[in-house]
């Protein structure tokens, strides 16, 4: 691969994405920022170039990884020559977004969650690609193949479809882990105590199908136990364990009948 | 410790004690089941004695390992020596229970998913312990500290509210893993690929306060990003996704107040 490469934003996913793209031997041209400041700090950390002045990006290959509301706004103000590829990198967006202004348009998506500052080895993590025609969807897969070890071509419906999913598995998730520390904050327990079971919870559905691996008082349909926990709870913590407890006796009382 | 034990109840908790109890050099008298065939297949695996008679049990320990709606029944249906010794192993089941017919009682809970089948190393798990009496407490804690590392007095009251705090970090977890499994089945979409990040959620979790890295469109009230994952969902799917939003936004929004 020869292709040199700009990255328009300089947020989580850009901070994971240069040092994954360089380590690959690819060449970065500029990184670009509205205020150019957040690309300065990156662009230096890596003795490469930074920019605020979008007409610069001459880049055989330009990636978009700014917020997703900014995508569309950013694909309409380059200018791009017929052999010049734009990607984005969001799982919501779909790939029409692109395809409005550009000939040769893809969707290089990394399904995890980035923290600022937490460098994440991306040959583990899955990346979903898309393109507008064969000869740009062989650069993005070369691309990502570069970048990991776990590529999956999907379209943009499902990518939606798989981000939402995403949504519920971490986003979701991460509530229910809050849920569960404010309940023991509230009766001066130690959230450590819950540490081992959040791991372990995680290792089982990694390892299982999650709906084989469900247990809990709502799926024996054990009511003192699960009168006993709404007698502790009160308020939005009463009212999302009632709707999940009837969510889990619902889903598994269909299994069930299935 | 010079003790003996005998241990009422079969199931996945019994079938992981048994073995942590051997390995710590205690002699378990006998395993109790209503119907003996379970504690049978158990006590043949490791060469020890069934009994699906309760009288015969006159061990210094009897651990109630049953489901917690029948901990009563057993503790009521036990005659005891004024020395010998009785726990329970529940999450929910205060220690009155035990307290109403015997003087020397405890708790010894065991804070973590069993499977049969799959023996869990329980030195990392985390043991919450309570007696009714200092010289029961000094027992239940040295029988705790051969079997786990990790080991908390808690009152029954505080049990209870770990083990609600337990239900949303499994059980409504492991509900959210399966609507996502569900969401890609539906796509046609490889469920392998949210495992990486399960995995991640989870190992964040563990080295952080939970809400403190929270991310997604619920966090950012990105509206755009929600109406198209709305857009795809529908039923019981769509309900969960309104509300969960809803619940991330007013707590990060009282959060922000605070």
């Amino acid at each position: 691969m020869h292709n040199n490469l700009s990255i328009i934003g300089a947020g989580n996913l850009a901070n994971s994405l240069v040092p994954s793209l360089l380590k690959a031997g690819l060449q970065i041209d500029f990184i670009y920022s509205k205020n150019g400041q957040s690309a300065h700090q990156l662009a230096k950390k890596y003795r490469i170039k930074a920019t605020s002045d979008i007409k610069k990006i001459k880049s055989d290959i330009i990636i978009i990884a700014t917020t997703d509301s900014s995508i569309k706004t950013v694909s309409e103000s380059l200018q791009l020559s017929k052999d010049q590829i734009v990607l984005h990198t969001a799982g919501s967006i779909s790939i029409n977004v692109l395809t409005q202004s550009h000939k040769n348009a893809g969707v290089l998506y990394p399904l995890q969650t980035f923290t600022r500052n937490k460098e994440v080895d991306l040959k583990n993590v899955p990346f979903c690609i898309e393109a507008s025609n064969k000869n740009t969807y062989s650069q993005v897969k070369e691309l990502a193949e570069l970048l990991s070890n776990n590529i999956t071509e999907l379209t943009s419906e499902q990518r939606l479809a798989l981000h939402t999913a995403a949504v519920f598995t971490n986003n979701f998730t991460n509530l229910m882990y809050t849920i569960g520390n404010d309940i023991l904050t509230s009766h001066n327990i130690d959230f450590n105590l819950l540490r081992p079971l959040i791991s372990e919870t995680a290792k089982k559905a990694i390892s299982n199908q999650p709906e084989k691996i469900q247990t809990g008082p709502a799926l024996r349909d054990d009511i003192k136990t699960i009168q006993a926990h709404k007698d502790m709870l009160k308020g939005e913590q009463l009212e999302m364990y009632e709707l999940l407890t009837k969510w889990i006796k619902n889903r598994h009382r269909d299994m069930d009948k299935a």
